[in-house]
């Protein structure tokens, strides 16, 4: 099949997938968990033959030893992303939410109503764990979509891909096509192609893939590529709790999107010396260098400015970050909320780490991505990200010449419904 | 000043207004309007000139007759467009309202909080009253704007803009640059590309407008370009009903885009014949031909189809549709509970006219435009559609380390507040 026709396909697919049961939704999902912990052998043998053929790749150097190890699934990989599916089956049902109800006039009643968006495009490199979560993310919010995975992990992808459509296919009344596989380059230059079909692209990896795809569609992108997040040590900070948060913002897990690349210190802040000794204690390599200021190491290296006062810490942050998460340490509370207030990025922090940047830790229960967009989702998403709305309005014949020429009047009462 | 420096302005005035209060807001709004009346005199001389140029333009057939009425300011405009500022000076606050409040763990609570969106370039045809409308929509919404109007009516827009600018400047702590004014094609063709500072381009114009950004730029656009809306008379449609909404949807605004452009009738419903004939002597043309199925009118014009069942209708309108607002006249609750589940139209509609798809008959009392897109906002928009939120996340010194080792455990605790 060719790409314009998977597409159209995913489009007929969303569409039917948008009007079926939470029940429905609920059972299949806790039906793919079940077999695929039944086939998970045929799944560690497709991952098998992965690795094997990713080997020479490390060998070559066309791939990095960390692609190869997350390219690996192990038990507890697996047991993860099993887990993971049966988690996405317990939350609530992001789509058909009445967001108001609104008595127009007399018998003439709209609702505003949550909807699955349609197609979604997802593009992302050699996790194999993706492709489980994405297609449960999909199925829970009833939108279609069209997956295109890392080369390296091919062979698990269609093995994992072929469990879950093997078993939708085996439920009644489970709309055809919802997930759909690509493979090659050219699919994923025709995707961003495809506006007429395709809705919304999420791609998840690294920074290169995410602007390579920013750059080559009209179509929206749910994403970021940087994650150049900073920590602002105001004036009255308190020094044990400033160590405490920069050493987890930046060693907890450096390669993170939400970890700390630059720290910017009140000029009178009493305690920097004691401050910059500590961190270099925890293995923190500190760098003075202008030129690391819109730089994502993904390592413990942490660019450090001094800066004059709150309103320099805000500029720089506001010039040279990505709109990611940013934190403020201070006592001072109107500093704090000046911070949050200007500081124009999707997470804004007092006296807390960068790191909580993330969809689980906001109680969001699964996470699509994190978003440094200014429309539609920003920050963490969650299934919600997944939904647009449409309005629903319900009359007895109402026409708008009566609202036009004065006979009647319109009402506008919120319903509680 | 180059448009480059223009859009990095309109950026330090967005991250300025967004943080000043709603009172500060409002003064500003009521003074403009105060401002606009007493100036009228002056703007209505700028009108003259503008019409004066515009006449020779008529003429020679550069401009239609009715893009010339458009451009005219009359008393009554003039009226409608000064007390729409006011009336936006009374709608609640959009940005700073807390979406919600949750408590992650003791001591540690996230606000989900709406603010704007930032720089929004806003490009129009030639009706000088967008000018103050879009001004008063970006101040309430504490939103920058770059603004470029049709060249019509230039002389209006400018005058209309400096006296706007000039009661802006006068008071007390508002933000300066915050509505910026730019004249020539090649500064749309510079605003399209400008991704880098520009938020949000909403075109409001025809089709071929709409169109032509739409394909141009990366940044997200709101707005639409058809308008191709549906009525589908069921098999158990009243009669009268069906007459009065269709009659309506077709005649009370032919050129809106929210006015129906196609009829879709049951095969086995009893009246077509006196529908059709009905419609014929309420001046509406009736065309069969399937050309006309993808095709905005704008007059009485109206194509029509027989279609074998409700499926038929839903798959009809999904196809051939624009995704704004398709309705359907029946008795049979089920049908139109299906119909309006499955018609993937931002507004879905039971026995209501199509002609109340509109900002201000859903009560929001000022409309931005409308929305067919899928991400962010769809339908009529009002000031929610230009907003967004952030994340702000108070703590005390919180660490993620504590949640990943054991040490600590999540509440995700929501705080009514």
């Amino acid at each position: 099949m060719d790409f314009e026709n998977i597409a159209k396909t995913a489009k007929a697919a969303a569409l039917e997938i948008a009007d079926i049961s939470t029940d429905l939704k609920n059972k299949a999902l806790l039906k793919i968990a079940d077999n695929l912990e039944k086939n998970k052998t045929e799944i560690f043998e497709a991952n098998k033959k992965d690795l094997l053929d990713a080997e020479s790749l490390v060998t070559s150097g066309e791939i990095s030893k960390s692609t190869f190890n997350r390219l690996k699934l192990d038990e507890n990989k697996m047991r993860d992303m099993i887990q993971g599916i049966r988690d996405v089956a317990k939350l609530e049902d992001p789509v058909n939410k009445k967001l108001f109800v609104r008595e127009l006039d007399e018998g003439l009643t709209l609702y505003k109503v949550s909807c699955p968006i349609g197609v979604l495009g997802i593009i992302f490199e050699a996790r194999p764990d993706v492709i489980a979560q994405i297609s449960a993310l999909a199925i829970k919010s009833a939108n279609a979509v069209i997956l295109k995975g890392g080369k390296e992990s091919i062979n698990t992808n269609k093995t994992v891909l072929g469990i879950i459509n093997k078993t939708l296919d085996e439920i009644d009344g489970f709309p055809k096509n919802v997930l759909q596989q690509v493979f090659t380059r050219d699919d994923v230059a025709q995707m961003l192609k495809c506006d007429k079909y395709i809705n919304l692209i999420i791609p998840r990896g690294g920074n290169k893939l995410v602007k390579f795809i920013k750059e080559n569609t009209k179509i929206p992108v749910l994403g970021h590529a940087d994650g150049i997040c900073h920590i602002f040590v105001d004036e009255t900070a308190d020094l044990d709790m400033a160590i405490k948060v920069i050493v987890d913002a930046k060693t907890q897990y450096p390669s993170a999107c939400n970890s700390v690349e630059t720290l910017l210190i009140h000029e009178k802040f009493p305690d920097t010396e004691k401050l910059l000794a500590s961190l270099q204690l925890a293995e923190i390599k500190l760098v003075g260098d202008p030129d690391t200021w819109a730089f994502e190491h993904g390592d413990t290296t942490l660019a450090f400015k001094k800066v004059k006062n709150l309103d320099e810490a805000i500029e720089h942050i506001n010039t040279y970050g990505s709109g990611h998460t940013d934190s403020i340490i201070t006592k001072n509370i109107e500093n704090a909320e000046k911070f949050m207030n200007k500081v124009d990025s999707a997470g804004v922090y007092f006296n807390a780490s960068t790191r909580f940047a993330d969809g689980f830790r906001y109680g969001f229960g699964a996470e699509v991505g994190i978003s440094t967009n200014k429309t539609h989702a920003r920050g963490p998403v969650g299934l919600e990200g997944l939904t647009i709305y449409k309005y629903k309005l319900i009359g007895k014949g109402h026409i708008v010449k009566d609202y036009v020429d004065g006979t009647k009047q319109f009402r506008h009462k919120e319903i509680l419904d």
